[in-house]
């Protein structure tokens, strides 16, 4: 089922250079959702309309089926929450624990469970021996896990992550496919965008894509990857183990391994 | 020959949390050299050092053979030329042109030199359009291109990017990798931090793997690969192509394949 629907938006900071054009997806309920595209192509412009930051200047967005009036917006943090490209931009108090709580502590959360969430995704995300440090003087891959935390401990049903893997270290992206991982399996829905194509292929169920502010279609990451014109007129390249797979595939193009675990399967009874 | 070489440098912002703790490495001249570590190891600080940004507070730094001392420091900027992480922390001026003029005409460059440069560098990294706009309104991809066009019309011998990858698009990816390439080429010096491992394994000749402030050895692309415990250790992980060759591969480890076309290569051969 669709949990958003955007239906011929645009938006623009001047009119001459908008950002979106009459653009039209969907989005499924549950799904792993990978949105990519150029730089400028207006992945993030879409994000804050999905959580009612920004407020389209044309067209209509549906939540639920619910369409997106002012009064919706305002109450639709309490459904969707967001954790920026830079962590900076989403820090705001003087320690970590202070961070996570003010999340739930805006939605009108008890003392108690708030104190209970923030325990539990310092935890999850691996930073509860971060809780008094004061957030400015953290590294950028703890700051970044401190801002997941906090989204996290909203407990909101759809989460959306702006670029959750730049800058972040190897291990660190590890962690955090992970959550997103965690997170799917409890049935929340989980938007992303990113550059990282090899990422998109293992994790992302579906891949909307976006070019110059407009929406050249939702597919499975499977299929995307067949449609090189596409790809190309989107300024995406293939990722490493596709690559690799579509030079020496020829069975199937449907059955071409595109993650290192299937391609490791495959090649192990080639070879 | 070594071009930089760091002998029991320390550094650290207070004395309770070293972010350089008695850090010896030399850094070979004309090579590719990447260096790979955590969020928070210490990368940056290394970078900012190479260029005299910083100056060491314990220990000796030697740029060819020349040790760094205030006089040598303050003209290495003519030698050594830095890309930010952060390309609004480097863009000053209020259009292309002037950003990418402002370093040559530090260095006293002619004014008809400086307009040469703009224009041959300009068109080199794909901005030729964009020099009458203001920095100030460029996509985050454009701004970092504009920055990488400014420090290449300096023609230093060294040129040390931290973090080229981040947050660019796989096309703006593909593009810097083959300005890096070009650089090389000419006999520069390229320095990166990265934690894109794909792009260690395709472009790196020479890899320094930093580890909470000190450095755990030099190694070729092809051998760090082959040390799982080293890169455990420093939070590092295989790239794909490496994860899946591992997997399969029987044969000598020195020859296994670390890149795509390698090892679409060796694939052919097989299947």
């Amino acid at each position: 089922m669709d949990i958003f629907r955007f239906q011929h938006v645009s938006y623009g900071y001047t009119k001459d250079k908008p950002i979106l054009r009459d653009i039209s997806f969907s989005i499924c309920e549950g799904r792993k959702t990978a949105i990519v595209g150029a730089n400028g192509a207006g992945k993030s412009t879409v994000l804050f309309h999905l959580n009612g930051l920004y407020a389209q200047q044309q067209g209509d967005i549906f939540f639920h089926e619910q369409k997106l009036d002012k009064r919706v917006r305002k109450e639709l943090y309490k459904h969707v929450g967001i954790v920026f490209q830079d962590p900076d931009d989403q820090l705001i108090s003087l320690t970590v624990s202070d961070d996570i709580a003010f999340g739930p502590v805006q939605m009108d959360v008890t003392d108690d469970e708030v104190q209970e969430r923030v325990a539990k995704y310092s935890k999850l995300v691996g930073i509860e021996h971060l809780l008094a440090e004061n957030p400015s003087e953290l590294s950028y891959g703890q700051k970044k896990h401190v801002t997941v935390a906090g989204v996290l401990a909203m407990e909101t049903d759809v989460f959306i992550l702006d670029e959750p893997m730049a800058f972040l270290d190897p291990l660190g992206k590890e962690r955090m496919a992970s959550i997103l991982q965690l997170l799917q399996e409890q049935g929340k829905t989980v938007i992303v965008t990113t550059h990282d194509m090899q990422f998109v292929a293992e994790w992302a169920e579906d891949v909307i894509v976006i070019h110059q502010g407009q929406c050249l279609g939702l597919f499975q990451a499977r299929d995307l990857f067949q449609r090189h014109d596409l790809m190309k007129q989107a300024n995406l390249t293939l990722p490493p183990i596709v690559e690799l797979m579509t030079a020496v595939w020829k069975g199937n193009k449907d059955e071409m391994p595109i993650r290192v675990e299937e391609a490791k399967k495959w090649l192990a009874s080639k070879i």
